[in-house]
């Protein structure tokens, strides 16, 4: 099974795919995508978002589903919890982020808060963080009411719920977020850093990346 | 097992839940949920987001996270295909919509367009209409390139992919946007219309409903 990832050092959806690859220690080749408008993008991907990710040949969008793709294909070790209401309870922990801050905050959405209704440079800031502080707040109250002893975001394993959050803090940092209210996330952002499946997913350890972004 | 639904008859998220519910032939409680912002719902969902479900009094946010449990806890009939490849073109679809389409076209950003942007209610229709369109564009062509003599979005039968077009495509015509360029999705979403599971799921049919909106 030869298996392709199409994403770019600064897609954060990718880089929840990459920690999965790397925590189940899937070997695979990393794609550094040509543009999500360009024809040759759109053929493998006719959504033009990133990451993409083929097997064999055969393309499958979404990180989610990529996600739970790879959980079927190669299920140890889990990104699950046993029990299932606890792990409908990440599944919504994450959704919460891919579905309901990642997309809005995504550069297609901003440019078109510029070019199409004029919002300037500060006013598209506000609304990113906008966006971050509605959500952390929500996760972070969510997490409160959870196993105190818990390492990770539900459980004493990192799962899907800190795949998604990890690369959305850093993306928060990059966009001077403020932190403050949410010490959970942090804490738990901090123990997932410091796991080489996580380090080695990060944008600085990709082949295309650059400072410049 | 008590199962409650929270939402109500114009959310669409739950509207996917219904349908799966309606399909499995699983009794739920219908609650028509107080306003998302309002202490009693944060209660029981801290997101602040519909639909939630109950559980025996346990409770889950999140529409795709709460169809994956039902579809753990009540696998007959399944709503995915069988093949691990195309069950993930099916999550991949019913993710472009769920995550990419619906969030940025949901109230509270609209809202906040024209709160804290300014934008007037045509600029607010004109995002609405352009995220339709650059969503139904890639789905159509990601079906284009499908079985052609499947009845629904990927198979014979519907899937998670159909529960999550069907609510949208009425979404998108209750606000005018022209689906003339995607016939196939006009025609799955007949065939989705006709079914019991999808016309009983409706917002008409809820008790709550209201043509007033």
């Amino acid at each position: 099974m030869r298996i392709k990832l199409h994403t770019r050092f600064q897609n954060s959806a990718g880089e929840r795919v990459r920690i999965v690859l790397n925590l189940k220690g899937v070997a695979y080749d990393y794609v550094a995508a040509p543009p999500v408008t360009s024809d040759a993008y759109r053929a493998i991907n006719p959504q033009g978002l990133l990451p993409t990710l083929e097997i064999d040949g055969v393309t499958v969008a979404q990180s989610m589903a990529i996600i739970e793709l790879l959980e079927e294909l190669f299920p140890t070790p889990s990104i699950f919890p046993a029990d299932p209401i606890l792990r409908a309870k990440v599944r919504g922990f994450a959704q919460h982020i891919s579905a309901d801050l990642h997309p809005i905050n995504n550069r297609r959405v901003r440019k078109y808060l510029e070019t199409e209704m004029g919002q300037s440079e500060a006013a598209q800031m506000a609304w990113y963080r906008h966006w971050v502080a509605v959500t952390f707040a929500a996760l972070e109250a969510e997490l409160k009411r959870c196993d105190a002893a818990a390492s990770f975001c539900f459980t004493h394993q990192p799962t899907l719920a800190d795949f998604c959050l990890a690369p959305q803090m850093a993306n928060a940092r990059r966009f001077d977020c403020d932190l403050a209210p949410y010490p959970l996330l942090v804490a738990i952002d901090a123990r997932c850093r410091a796991l080489p499946a996580f380090a080695a997913a990060r944008p600085e350890a990709m082949p295309d990346y650059s400072p410049a972004g």
